[in-house]
């Protein structure tokens, strides 16, 4: 069983994940970042000890979680000198594999979700996606997991890859648009606060039903006028005009597929 | 005061609008579809009458709403002799003066929020824009928009136009994300409903910080070998693959011009 626990990284999940596992019962052994203040900020929130250097890296623990940027990952591992270890990585991108070489155990514990050092977040209903090179540590990954979040499952580092992705589009690339949609309000004296309503129904809605038919809007209807009135408003911004056309021109044409083909919905439902 | 309303239009809208109206005590005199089958559905849900022939038109009401297709306002208007009608519109982009020759008194009835006609939809939090071309006629839509919203605003045609194109961008284009990224999960065997705790949160965190704080993600942290994977793996979809790389190039310089422009949040907030 995952008891104590070696965290290298102070970053946002670190941050987040250390939180949680402290308050689950877990021991933290110690932080690690490559940075003095990070680590020394995150090791006071999880009232333990912190290193800035590899070579002083607390290995005694359980399992080793590195929790820091996907190209700073193989970097760490050639410091770690002891082979014997059970190490996860936390990344949604980064194969399994790349830990092989360097662990007695090796698996991913990868959260989807976005996280803020500043923000506290309840793990509960996080889903926690795990893999493991063997069944004993995906049974010890599960039982940990297990103890912060409701959710985890068993996702391969080709599921896991694509999940990151769609995850790109369904949070980064959303949030995106929130500020290009607040800069244009800003700039013309209004609020984003207006759209605090709307935008919590879109979201809302989706919980529901699937985005597909959740669409509304003049994309939707096809309605060439209000497309070529806000395309005009935007002549002053060509990358915003870029934007609107491109998206408005990709809902438009995921439509007319379905129009033309309506099996889709049994194909792929 | 208005009580008595004549509602030009059956869609998503019209039909959201004049539940909460009749709820809130308002009497709906008729409705008009120039389809009869939702002209029919909507005077059912609202116990009240139809038409489908614009001779028809219950002109006594003190109010006629138009809620239809913005290109359709025009094609109605010619089709009401009576120039002594109060009317208003309920559209984004539409200017009030369209209703200028048609009426005794004109205006904007706009509520900023997606509307589906099967989505029951409490308007109390919904922001309504009103305009009107005289203050007495927008006394009288202040008191009828207070009935039924607690988010009353007087915005003109050009801010309507702008919040109507900036809601484009927050809602719409946002929702398509969420298709794409449904549809990305679903080719893949994966389920949608793993992003949907991440999506939640990528909505309250902009109720409570501005987008441009919010953002995370390989883009925000220009994490090249991050996004050359995720291009990599849509190679197989030119468009997504398109738009993948267009929104991240914006974010990314978006996060360019803070960094040379540190005075910008002083300038903009």
């Amino acid at each position: 069983m995952i008891q104590k626990i070696t965290l290298i990284g102070a970053g946002n999940l670190a941050t987040c994940l250390g939180k949680s596992l402290k308050e689950k019962g877990f021991d933290i052994l110690q932080v690690y970042s490559h940075t003095e203040e990070s680590a020394k900020t995150l090791a006071e929130k999880l009232n333990t000890e912190y290193t800035c250097n590899t070579d002083n890296l607390n290995l005694s623990a359980d399992l080793i979680i590195i929790s820091i940027k996907d190209d700073a990952i193989g970097g760490i591992l050639k410091k770690i000198k002891n082979k014997n270890l059970k190490i996860v990585h936390t990344s949604g991108s980064v194969p399994m594999k790349v830990l092989k070489n360097h662990s007695s155990c090796c698996g991913v514990f990868y959260p989807i979700m976005t996280l803020s050092k500043n923000r506290d977040m309840d793990f509960s209903d996080i889903p926690l996606c795990l893999e493991a090179d063997s069944n004993e540590f995906l049974s010890e990954l599960r039982e940990m997991a297990g103890r912060i979040s409701s959710q985890v499952l068993e996702i391969h580092s080709k599921e896991r890859k694509i999940l990151h992705m769609a995850a790109v589009f369904a949070n980064n690339f959303v949030n995106h648009f929130y500020d290009i949609s607040e800069n244009i309000l800003k700039e013309n004296g209004l609020s984003f606060d207006l759209l605090k309503p709307l935008i919590r129904e879109t979201t809302s809605k989706i919980m529901e039903i699937p985005p597909h038919d959740a669409q509304t809007g003049p994309a939707r209807r096809c309605d060439k006028s209000i497309i070529n009135r806000h395309l005009k408003l935007l002549k002053n911004n060509p990358e915003r005009e870029k934007i609107y056309k491109f998206v408005t021109d990709s809902i438009i044409s995921s439509y007319k597929k379905t129009n033309d083909k309506p099996e889709r919905k049994t194909k792929k439902n």
